[in-house]
């Protein structure tokens, strides 16, 4: 057990490659307009990188990314969203990855289903994208919480919603402001964004259409 | 004709470039998010060279195309709708390449159409992409076949539903999940999938404003 | 005169890298899928400059530039829509290149207003895009025309529409297939292309609004 | 404060830099079609670096932007829209850098307003791009004047508009026209102006819906 532990630390020179390519990919989608969103890693049972603030994520470089103590004192440039991430990583200790975007879609759907404080998808093959799920006849549920600027009583939040309810979809939505999706790896993370925004678009396109 | 037969035959390598043009055009559309879709293109009469299991299409690499029989024992590394390839070879000797992409608007389309189990495309120019269509005055049937995890009883109803009505355009639609379009090569499959994704967004668009 | 007439006169060559630059923007723009659209630059009074048939507009090379008779026999290499490029230039001096792009919101906009047989654009700054108008508050026609697969009846069909009506925009809709364009240069044309799609986007989403 | 002010101070090139910047941004948007939009920053009390007219601003070059006089006589090569960069620089010291940009919400939103003269932004998350705002709870005001050719008139109407009313968010809107949009420098142009895409795009999207 000790080496297996071992073998899934990393540097945070190692970490920060996958807070780097979460973060350029979805600069190059347009997911993170105006320097918005922030990403980070799990480097070990303690630490994360997490971007810095005031980064510009679609052209984050190396020296932006910084190693963040899970449970302790706030890093000094740590950006405003950090409890976010470092909550989650406290609560389920197999996510490895953690990325926040304002894709279009996500931001609509959490607007317009704020009073109900979920959205749910089912039906859809491409489920299938997110860990775990094996069938499209599938319905999974994405909680919505409302915005709130203090994120350490927004992530309290958050860790008590995500206990209710489910099956849970690997994210949730904050109200008016966009999308919190995690996975096991920086890689899974890629593709658990790319299904979210497929998803909501399609999600959306349907409401709309009614 | 033996000369014929065998100039049309194709090696592993070479089958392995059109899926790999096919699998990049696809992923720079956006065509086949969080690593889904797949790719194939006949060899000859008894084999297809098809995208294995897992690997991310937009980035596709020739280590990541396989030599799978038409009939036969199931590859180890063939995707889960490897069959629904297949069967498209083994029942229409001219087809020589495939896609099965999820383009946003067949997805849209598939789902919203799946009871009547068949969307029609008529009056467009663009059906003149489609080989063998001469004029825009024609009416094309899709087949839409619901969703089904077990890809051999899948395969097994689409080709059924191929010889039912029409007449057809190359390809047809599954339920809430994508696209299958064909060609008698890679490079009009390219075309196929473009004329398709065009007209889809086309005929979506219309019945919205409606 | 003489010396201003000789200095238009272009080569083959150089009429082909006006083609070349508005088909690939076109090509980079998804406004000929599928290997539709094509494209010309007048070479002098007699002879144009054309896009063969069957050329992927896209990554247009220059072997697949022919030089057309503006009035005379068909080239073989000609595309079935040679037709109509042509024929604008024997009707109007002036124009110098020409484009057709099936972009998204002329083929849908063409489709619709089919029986009114116009499209009306008015008070948008952008029509100062077009050669010689020289503020928002003007209202051009766009002529919409039946679409015909025998391009020598359609091209006599379009140039009686031009010369009725009006004020006119530089370019006209064929229903259900998509949009004529020209100006006085290849460069003039590129700008004429985003202004007509940027201005058919607009009115199609304001029309859909309603 | 002599020294504050001379580090302050821009030289032609140094601005013309900031320029493109904001200029190639937007041509890659797609903000600026058929060489439409234009830019500027303030090199000193003075003088402020433009975008001379005629240019194509996806490919702005240096030798492509002027130096003009913020209060003063007209330059020979200044844009016809130069009027309404110049004004906002006399009317805020703050002001370093100004785009206008066609966006399409931003087109769409002018139009449709016109009557009302002003669009609220309210509630979104991504308002806090906006330098000074700190929280979602906001309200801000886009006030929308109509178009008019005469820009030194519209100047004046503008400046009126803007001590009037208010919050106001960094931007202003003219009817079937486009934005306006500044900030302290080129920088924080390029995040205003993304922000305000982002948020006029999710403000039409829930108005279309409603």
């Amino acid at each position: 057990m000790a080496d297996l532990k071992i073998s899934r630390e990393l540097s945070l020179a190692q970490a920060a490659q996958g807070v780097m390519a979460m973060a350029h990919f979805a600069g190059a989608r347009h997911w993170v307009p105006a320097t918005s969103g922030n990403f980070s890693v799990r480097m070990d049972e303690k630490l994360a990188a997490l971007t810095a603030t005031g980064a510009d994520k679609a052209h984050l470089t190396e020296g932006e990314v910084i190693a963040a103590e899970i449970v302790g004192a706030k890093h000094p440039r740590a950006s405003a969203e950090a409890p976010l991430h470092l909550a989650r990583y406290a609560s389920e200790p197999a996510i490895g990855a953690i990325a926040h975007i304002h894709s279009m879609p996500a931001t609509l759907l959490s607007r317009r289903h704020e009073k109900a404080g979920v959205f749910r998808l089912e039906g859809w093959e491409l489920l299938k994208a997110f860990s775990g799920v094996t069938t499209h006849e599938t319905l999974l549920e994405v909680p919505i919480v409302p915005n709130d600027q203090d994120t350490d009583r927004l992530a309290t939040l958050v860790e008590a919603r995500m206990g209710e309810g489910g099956p849970h979809a690997p994210g949730y939505l904050i109200a008016g402001h966009g999308l919190y999706v995690w996975g096991a790896t920086a890689k899974e993370v890629l593709r658990h964004m790319e299904a979210f925004d497929f998803l909501l678009t399609a999600a959306l396109h349907e409401e709309d259409a009614r």
